[in-house]
């Protein structure tokens, strides 16, 4: 079979590698049917996580239909349409049982395009599949939930939930790339009175509006925190969300809140920030980082099922999976192309028409 | 000035009554600018309600302009737009202190139109006036914030935060009346899955969608349980709010939930109940019953600034103050009258036009 | 092998039964150390559990040693001494995913001497092995840890978290007997101000004294609701736990509490409760029911562990596992044997010795 | 009067001071009974607090006596004896009406002996005094209160409640001063299964021992991290809670911690700290700062109570009110006197004498 393979720093190739077998009682076989690309995948390609070897297959996020099972596995069947999730859970450590799968010391947490061959393939190996899968209503579409593996619940566990979001709050997203955006989606499913996004460029905050951000400030053009100040009556916003990874951000998330506030860290950091203790030991924030759980991946399923929930707005490009290598280049490319999430589908595939909410680049 | 006032059972008259005066350093009072009637003052007007003493004004909902203000208070000034709340907070006793200002044992709670002289009249003596009130902002009309006096916390708070309401879930609300209507609404500021409204009246039911509803059952022409497992895949919902008051709906809660789920208690109940607890017992079950506490309000009151919440769907007539008997009759023959909620305004009134979202009986 | 054995109502032998095998990949095999009977088995043999079908070996508590495991079982070996908890836990249901084991719906829950065989016996299948045992650390006694297979942990959850007892509160339990023990011994880990323990039996409420109650009511001898009235300033007690299982303790509960209180109730109850929610509906109150999860199982082994914890104050008799007839006898006799609970040993044992805390009847 | 005035750093006097008068409708005075010294006063000593004018009366924390009242005050009477707290609550603005009275916005949160005249006299006026001072319980002594006035709560809030602390837990507190022993102290009331105390001073850590730590550490001496993770079977303290205030203490916190940890921040910082974001950004960590609110005054008052929370272990020194000029200099030379708190007594006091618990050096 195909398969995108890393290679080392800046390498990577669309290559010939043998099939996966079952290896555990607990595993699956899946053939991909959608895969998709992750800002991760691009740090890997930097050279910036060393835990990946050369050699590995990469991705973390896939819809696929189960091909082969383990002989242990019992509740699921041989031609499932599952969900495949960035986060794998042993079912059985500690970190399981209380459902911070995320965190899983018994062989889970991040591993697809990691520890393990990933998901940008046409087959994969899906370690612990009765407690990493989630099977698929027959009604909706690849795109419709291929977001639920990673950015949804991300977005909503780390950012929201961990932020303490409730309706009637003002809330700040820093950041309003992809992840950002994921963030103000799912946000409004807590009613915050007002949305406000940061960013230094204008293009993306444009999209944050799309999403659902109800005021936007790029910090390169004004004052971010005065502005924020000004429009909580002086007070800071009830919870900052850093959706972007650099201590400029981080501090700028601190400076935004409100006595009695909360800042929820979604972005992957790659060096230590500075935290102004001698101003906020006496205001009562809280301060919340987290590697997403996928705890709340069923709820989100039930609220895309319902039509409460539009993933597919992330979709700028669709292309086919065996054009891997030119997806990377469009996603890589973000600036030029505006991509947001590629669609990498096994399946023939239609281009996206741009729209006034997607008004993005169009695909293949 | 005038005002409505209580003869017992049966009685009321809107008639001469003194102005009202300061009595406590903490008193404020208020010319009454819109008031409205409750589903409690016909209970009141009933006799069903022996602590109403007669000679009572009537009424616990107004926004009103402050008149005159006692020595103590300072951080309300004569002039200033305030929301009077149904529920008055002593500030200093244990459960004020704590947020319950519905269980006030300091000489608060729901006292107006209760304990003491109420808020349909002219003017009106305000206790507890700096831990009572909220000012409201300009730009918001009479309309947009009266049902923060009542029907809105309370639909909130006793309903939906008691119920534990989450995103994704799925929620049966019991009775499709004011309140029913008002749990509807504000349930979806955290956005279930679904909202199912069960209740005996088609036109109700019609509302019921109107305010957010997603499925309506009319337990008098199909077996509501039936439907309600056929639309969980036999679960259950999440969480039922009882939104009547009487036996039957209060035990139809406890059975359409699933193992897990929430009853929550809106209604006011004259007797008692029957609790299966030979069943309950094993399925991890709560029930939470409450008086409104009002913590909610400054939050509400946001989401209505912001445009999230729009309470104006409520009103269904309109009325001078001086016509507030006439506004009685239209409220208390709702079966024919289709009313929800009435405004009485000080101020002259134009008559609410019938729309697609309220399609009931125009006002005067 | 021998187990005991149920033949229906009112019948029950200590016999030859074949050796339990591996049916599932993820079973385990034990040897029985030590088990005991509980309350619940009465019931059974008095017919009161339809679901158990005559054949069926009883018990739900055991200590044990893994003999053998299906293939799919990795974290566990050969020779590992476990407790076995009354609730086994499938892993991979959504209630067992978000940590309600008690609730499973994949073939766990409480099955042990009610749906499968059970643990009187010399040896037992274990499914879902990984999911279900807990590892005892090497120097804890069987003795110290027997009692989380059941009793420890239903007092704790269902009694004194769903209760939301906190420091400082004042709480009542409502029968003394071992469960109603069990709850005023872990209450104290959240250290309440005040434990108030009603019951009938004076020798009970001695027993309640032991175990850490400051205050005992005899409620045949006095009005237990003018008491606690009285000791709390006329409020009611922050939460009320039932743990007996009829309707006038359930009824009691409603009423000893204040406002904005808790009912948490640990009884298993065959009929119906009346619910006066004609005085309960405006005084928010939180009633609660459960069977046990066991999440909190590792904690409280914890607290063993650290000396926090004493379970070994239960027993007051010891038996050897050949001599579990008689064992049931001396048990269902507590009236007259003062029996809490009674080990069960496949290794000799030494009788227990009254002392000032177990002030019973000695063993065998 | 007499009184402890502050006359810039380094510099105080007790002096002769006019008797402080009624200003505001809500003040009271107090007669001061017993009041004690803080660590917080010898920063403003040293100048640390630059918002404390020369010509302030210091101190925050007392016992005392009502002698008059204003007018608006009802549910006070003089004679009254009463806690008056560090924290004033002016009971009306939105942090006060959700009980966090310490960011109090409208004219409370800390103010005595800061921003007015403090409690370190002979007399105090009290604004807010309904919402701000507690009644004291006839048989309780003013050492068996004072300390709730300030290091209980402090300690309980912003130590053990933020830091989440449950039963069970294994906890480290770095930092043996008094509000790390007030940490410990009050962290058993949730009964931790394990509570480490870190420190670079022997004598501080057989402190911590006999307030009830249960394994000491000089991380002069020893690799606090190394020890903890071998405590801890390689895993990390559930909650660190830093007791210092300077950032090595604040990062060695956030290194104690395990994957899903908590920091609580108890300590007063004068400048920023590293955050390892690098590090934590992935393993789910909380961090919580604060002020305390004091919301749990009551509740701490009704477990001294009852006897299940001894304060007075605190005292090692007694003094009369008129000699606190000597209490100061024993208190700022607690590692050559071995003070932890010293009581000034309006009345004549005995000296302490040393025992097991408090080994410390006599008082006067």
């Amino acid at each position: 079979m195909k398969a995108l393979v890393y290679h080392g720093p800046g390498q990577k190739a669309w290559e010939d590698v043998p099939m996966p077998q079952i290896i555990d009682d607990t595993d699956a076989i899946i053939r991909v049917d959608a895969t998709t690309i992750c800002g991760t995948d691009l740090h890997i390609l930097k050279g910036d996580v060393p835990t990946v070897k050369p050699g590995t297959i990469l991705g973390h996020e896939a819809v696929g239909t189960i091909t082969e099972l383990g002989s242990a596995v019992t509740t699921l069947a041989v031609g499932d349409r599952v969900l495949v999730s960035c986060i794998s859970s042993c079912g059985r450590c500690s970190y399981c049982r209380e459902g911070h799968y995320g965190q899983c010391t018994g062989g889970g947490g991040w591993i697809f395009g990691h520890l393990i061959d990933g998901l940008q393939a046409e087959f994969a190996r899906v370690p612990f599949a009765e407690t990493s899968v989630y099977k698929i209503p027959e009604e909706l579409t690849d795109e419709q939930v291929l977001f639920l593996a990673d950015i949804l619940p991300t977005a909503y566990e780390v950012g929201v939930l961990n932020g303490k979001v409730e309706p009637g709050d003002t809330i700040a997203v820093v950041g309003a790339g992809p992840i950002g955006l994921a963030t103000i989606m799912t946000a409004r499913l807590r009613t915050p009175a007002k949305i406000i996004a940061i960013d230094l460029d204008d293009s993306r905050l444009a999209r944050a509006l799309d999403f659902g951000a109800d005021v936007v400030i790029n910090n390169g053009a004004e004052d971010a925190i005065a502005r924020v100040l000004e429009l909580t009556d002086g007070r800071g916003v009830d919870t900052a969300i850093e959706a972007v990874g650099v201590p400029q951000t981080f501090e700028l998330c601190t400076e935004l809140i409100r006595a009695g506030g909360r800042v929820a860290n979604v972005g992957v950091h790659g060096c230590s920030v500075t935290l102004q203790l001698e101003k906020l030991w006496i205001r009562n924030v809280m301060i919340k980082t987290g590697l997403v759980d996928t705890f709340t991946t069923p709820r989100l399923l039930q609220l895309i099922e319902a039509g409460r929930l539009d993933p597919t707005l992330f979709v700028t490009h669709r292309f086919q999976l065996e054009d891997t290598m030119e997806a990377y280049d469009v996603f890589a490319d973000a600036a030029k192309t505006q991509a947001l999430k590629v669609m990498l589908s096994a399946l023939p595939v239609e281009p996206v028409q741009p729209t006034a909410e997607t008004p993005a680049v169009a695909g293949v």
